[in-house]
């Protein structure tokens, strides 16, 4: 533990090479979200206001970067990227009723529930309007077809209910096209205009990113607490999202146990008690480590993609990428 | 009026002869929306078995006719308008909380609410591949534009609550965004690939078409019976919402009548009898006969549109539609 807390690389330090093209990328997303009519104004002041990690737009530049082929479009696609994602959690959190993200109200609550779905139609479709003005099908082909995946995933989530019937295969498609289909169209759509043999490579360097990211994401809510990141642990069971930990712990449970997590996915409002126990089972049935495990995996799978390009401080950074996705704490 | 009757222009008679099209669009949509995800299919199920009207579809068929250019591809064109018809209608269901549409279960009603808002999602982002699937990227420059147009047009259906300052600009703002962009682009793709000249007028046909049929929309809230419309006279009203009759007849208002207009709008379940009481204030005032007077300027405007293209069968057909948006009683 200890070693790895050494060897912890910081977003904020992968992002130093790209800092003035994710300042231009910042700009580039208020421009084109801007609106002549006020009300849109006043949700795009909230939005802007919380800048975010901007870690996909990064995906996009480092990839630009370790292929030669950084221009002006690669600020806008970055933007892009940026805003589906922004339409994307805009919607989730009106679908999940939350009332926080990234430390600040949600659209949902802030406005109300119709403004979230209206602006998330809004950003979204302002951002097909963009990248057709860029005169390219490609990034269109990539991008609407990432969209359409991730609705998908959004549908395998929330249809993700029986706990005993619900298997690593099905987890992976939900978390493949809810959160790793986007990373890998950021990564895919860095790279048009570069040697199209980067293409296919990059597309699943993001991928497998990806997919460590939402392995990792999930654990989080088994291993952390409150104070580090913003959510309390244990959210994703009170509101009975079955991730990794859980299913791969399953089967290695005792009956109790199981009647114990059976009970918690039943009941509309979980104790804390309920949920620190079946936390505990899944700990005690291997159920974190088999996920720290399969993010490892995916983090392999990752780093062997960019190992086909050529050497370069970008491709160093891509690789920082994948440590931060593994080891953060947040 | 038992002139009008006479002449009345029906939607099927127009259809006639485009029918097997209009049976080709049908096909195509249900296999635009298709999905491997069962929960997916459960929906597109219950939408396609709501057939609708098929208005929009008929407009980029006519008006491919019209330029002397129906190929399979206005078919498929013709099924992503309908389909993007149909996703706006979903969110909008949802935003509203409306229970019904076209005599069955809106998705909201009969799936949840977060499965309305994933399915427009999903809709939308299927009909943009779609399009890129076309390889071309002058109908994804229309449609985008369209559909950002309808969320603005959305932004301001909500946010127009204030009754005594929504002027007739703003009016003609919102039903130009949310109704008039749609049809204007179903006639502009329906034309894409013909004569470039074709282009202008028929967009600016389908723009003038689509601010007749929302005024007529509108206007049926205060003439119709629910037997005849299936939504209760007075709908609009007892949601607060502003149409062309009210601000047309509040000038003309005494204070005694602007007074009951500002208490129904402050009043969150207005009762029938305030509801009848505005009605008889607006037509009194001439709010009814203001707004079939603009019905029918945008009509004229429409007719002029279409004077320029050659004389054929479809040309009369979109002369039709005119009729039809016009006289419509439902």
């Amino acid at each position: 533990m200890s070693s790895q807390e050494v060897s912890r690389v910081s977003l904020s330090a992968i992002q130093t090479s790209v800092n003035s093209d994710l300042e231009a990328v910042y700009g580039e997303l208020g421009r084109i979200v801007s609106s002549d009519f006020p009300p849109i104004e006043d949700v795009n002041r909230h939005l802007l206001r919380i800048r975010g990690k901007l870690f996909r737009p990064t995906l996009v530049l480092l990839s630009a970067r370790a292929t030669g082929n950084l221009t002006r479009r690669g600020i806008t696609l970055a933007a892009v990227v940026e805003l589906i994602h922004l339409a994307t959690l805009i919607h989730d959190d009106s679908v999940d009723h939350s009332v926080l993200r990234r430390g600040q109200p949600t659209v949902n609550a802030m406005f109300s529930h119709q403004i979230a779905v209206i602006m998330g139609d809004y950003l979204y479709s302002r951002s097909i309007v963009e990248l057709v003005g860029l005169d390219d099908l490609e990034p269109l082909r990539v991008m609407s077809r990432v969209t359409n995946e991730m609705t998908v995933g959004e549908m395998r989530e929330i249809e993700a209910h029986d706990v005993l019937d619900f298997s690593i295969d099905q987890y992976d498609q939900l978390i493949d096209a809810k959160t790793a289909s986007l990373m890998s169209g950021a990564c895919e759509v860095g790279v048009l205009g570069a040697d199209p043999l980067y293409r296919a490579p990059l597309r699943r360097f993001g991928r497998a990113l990806g997919m460590a990211f939402q392995i990792v994401d999930d654990l989080l809510d088994y291993t952390s607490t409150e104070e580090v990141t913003g959510k309390p642990a244990g959210l994703d069971l009170r509101e009975h999202k079955i991730t990794l930990p859980l299913i791969a712990a399953l089967p290695q449970m005792e009956q109790a146990e199981r009647d114990l997590v059976v009970a918690l996915m039943s009941d509309p409002e979980p104790s804390v008690a309920s949920v620190a126990h079946v936390i505990d089972a899944v700990e005690q049935r291997g159920g974190i480590e088999a996920a720290q495990t399969r993010a490892q995996e995916f983090a392999l799978l990752a780093e062997a993609e960019i190992d086909t390009l050529p050497a370069s401080g970008a491709r160093d950074a891509l690789r920082d990428c994948i440590a931060y996705v593994v080891q953060r704490r947040r």
